[in-house]
């Protein structure tokens, strides 16, 4: 009873910091079995309720028909506690009368679907709990549900509603997924690596449904698959009581100074905290930077040496007399056996086999590995190095990258395990010698230094969404140059997590065309995972654009095409366009597919239209999703088309096998994805190739690098063009990561910064340490 | 009685990692209160008991005089619990003969002081546990010891020696230093940030004392700083029992690959792991390139988007119409005032004030600010960018420097908080525009940018030493053209921690001539700190080397005359050497000093010379250090000397004041430190200088960018150079950090990778995910 007073005491002067104090306070005492909170109703917010700690709040919570209401001690066998109150209107169904009535609104699963935002005052706050916290006991749900609160008119910007809500301590959100203490490593409150033991540990657990989304072909804005995805585990999690987990990929640093929103996802469907998951995370990308930097600087300065010194003093230095004693490094021991050297004696070698030893002969013209860097800088994209007198004349033009295309992160993002990642990094191939054969990370002895810069950024993150449901980031290589989709270990890692009943929600980077072909056949031919259900994301915009709008293009406003509704009677611009882009994905190897309709100022009748027209051309189901504005309560309705579609049987297959030639491989993509009559291969790109089959990497699956915005290889070209050739003007190759390449015209791996880059909004409020204008 | 079972049974078949298997079960079992460790001498490690949650250790350890015995439940007023049995010999005073007999020994403070590891058979281990462990009751300091087992012949290296011991839960070890679980951020199991409104909630705390550690002028193999501040501070804690904190600087990754030992101290004096304090830690650096590189991309982004576009067409994009509403941005609004325009409507502004808010007019020649890269990466050292076509021809040499070479760095080791962090990076310079004038970070727009880039790396990371007593890393700047000392926030925090009685141990880079003068008369005067103690640490290798003995350099073998034993009869060479180095300090402004002689081969007779001649030249006393070897019990008798110089008063002083001239400065530090006649300065320098003056600048402290391995300039030049006039070829300024940087000789700012990079030793056990060939 003295615990309860100490609440009560200072409720005349309780603001909502000073509550959150005195919760806190009350958490460490071991005498508080639980806690009665009488808070005014300016107080009902999120980031008080969840402030109280798990093991005070045993029962779940009390949902009253009165305004304002005190509790009293619940006597069960094992304990004494208090529950929580919440002060709530509980009216179902809803009345509109009465919720205009009030600026609180609570809604529970049985709640009327039909509540729109336009229905509230201005400043009106809807508490949605979903049904969890409304029943007695805990729900059979692997993970604890944050209150959502949704405000609405005018809508708060991304970083507010982050910020608006307090995630769950990152140790509870790994216990309530299974996860045991030994197995995460926390980084800061918010955020925890999961070690890759757990899946040894759970070897023996099926793996749950496997949802892949993908988009169709978008604006330059974005169509919003990662909101999709974060909404879409929202609601089966926090709405359905299912268990999910969202796996994402983890952005570069550089385009969140420059012109990109986040990629958190949006609205009330996001990644909490916003600010931890876009800045620098838990330094992957800095891991892969340092990495990959490591191998330039090991390539330029070999050069370097083999160019000033004779074979006898590279030998002498690569293999020193240490207290008398000289022997191989296994990584040198390694290398003597790839060249055919079977000696284990430095003493022994031939002045043959020591040239052959001693010399990459790197070809300074054939380096094909870059530097890279996580910032947009444009005047990096070429240049000239080594122009100092030490580098004694070696000066030869390079380039940076941005990180995320570095073949490292194309590598961490298809591995399963330390073994794998190192023997990749082993294989990756920087350039070639002047006698044209390939020199690998491993000829340069820095892949075990490279396998010891990312033994930390291998185990994937973990985080929560605004419902407080689980999401792993986790790697993010280039959709352009790479693969672009989040880590095969975080997929692998979550499928266990969930259980066989449960569901994993990943994402494909850019268009269907390009993400989604690339997920199939490079990421889960890799993995051995196959996907149950495709949620195809479109809007409403990208739809009208495709059916022959006009252009639209990032920072201008949009044309009044896209804001007026497309009456059924005038639909043939927006109908053409959902029939173009189902023909994409139609074409392909996928059996069944549920189509997303996201909307933010559509109307219902544009709405109605795509999704009917959807259904017709074969998808499983098609549904409008509201989660931008209400959280999972916004995608109910597509997380139960995505569970009924995952009961279906699956006939998935790959598009091309990989014994095909090379170039049959890349005109199966071009015809089959694209609708391509042919490719046509320039004569650099067929040397190339028939040099790759020489070395043996003729097996390889193929990675498109081929633009977003089109299906063909011209950016304009919207719609689904028919009738063209796709021109392959060059081809390179990811050893290490394990794919070909083909370039399809000039593809930028280096963004810049615009006149006004977005960080002239940015600041930090010393006081607060909050950020003010990061989206 | 049954917990005690559960041990007992396991025993036949127990392993060490059985015994921690068992031991971490229990731990989780609340009915068990205590543990009954009933192990085999082969067990007897720090692992096993160091496993043993604190909660379940009540009572510390129980003595016994026999090899093997079990234990019997205590009771207490409140408890039921079982005590630890540490099975051990209890000989003291230790004699030889019995020493010979086993192969394991424990020590406590008072065992005996002569032990040395020579008596010891191969293989022996030495558990040496203070006298904390013995006690019936936990001893009053604020920190628990860890168990350090000292292995000799052979020396294990030192990860292994790192990775022999099992570090505290960081969270423990915060709790025990008197953190609130709300004031740190954990990283991983061993590493955790700690939040800066600590010295909030200390303010009234009175300050510990704060001790120096400098070095002699050293030989280009170091001459172990780090190693005597780890042990100076395990001693104080773990044998004298007083509290104490090691501040250390984080190394740059950079040449851990490259041909550098690690940073982290080593042999039992070590922060551990080790490993993680050489690598990433906790993205300090990895967050500086990224806000170095930032400032950088957006001057050469500014440069040619003005070059590329008129007045109006900046303005339009620089303050663009959105949603309607045209509006200048709180930084845009700063630069305004800066350019003396009041107006804040931007439709207001005249052409003449529209031109000169929107060109910065950046000078391409006068760009000082340059890219930075934590690799060391010597093609980088001179370069030419924006050669691509989209940059439209504006081409210009630059540089990458070692990313803690950054301004950026050296803002973070001198601010004070968030808010001086982000007026410091708004003041920063990075150029000149054509008309001359400063162009700073607020005008790019960028700082609020920094400031969010940096809002975690502000905070200090809090790790442990071998011994488990704590040490703060934060903060790495270039000793060469910055001021080389750690953070003076992780100094402030730590000094409020340890309280009036407890000690900080803080470290100068490179000698006392760089390292300890800028400490003084840079780090002291922006925080306002005095140190109360300096402890100069010289070795008879050094000494010997000042006193004209061969060059030593790093990689070749030890010339003989430093190995052979300088005898008293031929003192000449390391007496005068000690002269030499005595005479730098005390031209200066220290009352006082405590004089480390460190040894890891020299002799006693070596040893007691170099002491008494320090004795006899003013030092408050000089002892030798074995904590190499023997962890902070080897260096008790520093720590005492240190606590005695520590209670005398203290007449600290600036050796020159801010308000003289510039060149007045630099003379007095090249006179009163280095010993020359007076300094030469070159007409560059002369007019830069009076640039400076001009500009406001001519106020600001002096931070010497000179050679570390001579008081001249010339890196060859040992001992005490006389009768020279020192060239001042260059002044440069770093006026965010607050201090004009003159350049003696050439500095670089970017090592490279030698013929065999360290990295061919490193590999990683995917397996047991163990570094190889780290150190």
């Amino acid at each position: 009873r003295e615990e309860v007073a100490s609440l009560q005491q200072c409720r005349p002067a309780l603001t909502p910091v000073l509550a959150i104090v005195q919760v806190l306070k009350l958490n460490e005492d071991p005498k508080v079995h639980g806690l009665v909170l009488h808070l005014p109703t300016a107080l009902l917010s999120g980031r008080v309720l969840n402030s109280i700690s798990p093991e005070k709040d045993v029962q779940g919570y009390v949902m009253l028909d009165r305004p304002v209401c005190t509790g009293a001690p619940i006597v069960t066998d094992n304990y004494t506690f208090w529950v929580i109150l919440l002060i709530v209107f509980h009216l179902p169904p809803l009345a509109r009368s009465q919720v205009q009535q009030t600026d609180v609104v609570v809604l529970t699963s049985e709640g009327p679907l039909e509540f729109l935002p336009g229905w509230l005052r201005p400043g009106a706050v809807v508490i949605d709990c979903g049904s969890a916290h409304f029943s007695g006991n805990r729900p059979p749900v692997v993970c604890g549900v944050l209150l959502l609160t949704c405000v609405h008119s005018p809508s708060p910007s991304d970083i507010e509603i982050s910020r608006s809500q307090s995630p769950k301590a990152i140790e509870l959100l790994a216990r309530e997924v299974g996860l045991l203490p030994d197995e995460i490593e926390a980084h800061g409150k918010t955020k925890a690596k999961v070690r890759l033991s757990l899946l040894d540990r759970l070897k023996e657990q099926p793996d749950g449904k496997y949802v892949l989304v993908a988009g169709i072909t978008p604006t330059p804005l974005g169509e919003g698959k990662s909101t999709v995805t974060v909404g879409l585990a929202q609601a089966l999690t926090a709405h359905l009581k299912l268990n999910s987990f969202a796996c994402l990929r983890q952005p570069s640093q550089g385009p969140t100074f420059g012109v990109k929103g986040g990629a958190a996802g949006g609205g009330y469907a996001q990644v909490i905290p916003m600010e931890e998951f876009n800045l620098h995370l838990t330094g992957d990308i800095h891991a892969i930077t340092a990495a990959n930097n490591l191998v330039a600087a090991a390539i330029d300065a070999r050069v370097l040496h083999e160019a000033t010194q004779s074979d006898k003093a590279l030998y002498g230095r690569l293999v020193p007399t240490v207290n008398g004693l000289r022997k191989f490094s296994p990584i040198q021991t390694a290398r003597l056996r790839k060249l055919g050297i079977d000696k284990t004696e430095p003493g022994a070698l031939t002045p043959e086999e020591i040239r052959s030893f001693v010399r990459l002969d790197i070809d300074p013209s054939g380096i094909t590995w870059q530097r890279v860097v996580d910032t947009n800088d444009r005047f990096l994209r070429k240049i000239t190095i080594g122009q100092a007198s030490t580098e004694k004349g070696q000066a030869r033009q390079a380039q940076f990258d941005i990180a995320v295309a570095s073949e490292v992160m194309a590598i961490l993002a298809l591995t399963d395990g330390l073994r794998d990642m190192k023997e990749r990094f082993s294989r990756m191939v920087v350039g070639s010698s002047r006698t044209g054969r390939p020199v690998t990370a491993q000829d340069l002895g820095v892949s075990g230094a490279l396998a010891i810069l990312m033994k930390d950024a291998i185990k994937p993150t973990l985080m929560q969404t605004l419902e407080g449901t689980p999401v792993f980031v986790h790697a993010g290589p280039f959709a352009n140059i790479a693969h672009g989709n989040s880590s095969v270990l975080a997929d692998k890692l979550a499928l266990k997590l969930v259980g066989e009943e449960g569901f994993v929600v990943t994402e494909a980077g850019f268009g269907a065309d390009i993400g989604m072909e690339k997920f199939f056949n490079i990421k889960c031919r890799t993995s051995g995972l196959r996907p149950n259900v495709v949620v195809l994301v479109a809007t409403v915009r990208a739809l009208k654009m495709h059916g022959g709008g006009p252009k639209v293009s990032a920072g201008a406003p949009l044309p009044q095409e896209y804001v007026d509704e497309v009456r059924l009677e005038k639909s043939s611009v927006c109908g053409k366009g959902v029939k173009n882009a189902k023909s994409v994905v139609w074409k392909g190897h996928l059996s069944k597919l549920a189509l997303a309709a996201f909307s933010r100022t559509d109307t219902e009748a544009e709405i109605d239209l795509v999704c009917r027209i959807a259904r017709d051309s074969g998808a499983s189901d098609a549904v409008a999703c509201y989660h931008w504005s209400r959280g999972g309560r916004g995608c109910v309705e597509l997380a139960r088309a995505v569970r009924k579609a995952a009961q279906q049987p699956n006939h998935f297959r790959f598009l091309y096998d990989l014994q095909m030639p090379i170039v049959e491989k890349i005109r199966t993509i071009a015809q089959k994805v694209y609708g391509a009559d042919d490719v046509e291969v320039s004569q650099e790109a067929q040397a190339k190739i028939d040099n790759y089959n020489e070395q043996g990497f003729g097996n390889l699956p193929i990675c498109m690098a081929k633009t977003h915005l089109s299906l063909s290889h011209l950016p304009d070209w919207k719609g689904v063009p028919t009738g063209f050739l796709l021109p392959i003007r060059d081809v390179r190759a990811s050893i290490g990561a394990g794919f070909i390449y083909p370039l399809v015209g000039t593809m930028s791996t280096m963004p810049g910064l615009p006149t006004r880059p977005c960080f002239y909004d940015m600041d930090l409020d010393p006081d607060t340490e909050q950020i003010a204008g990061l989206f």
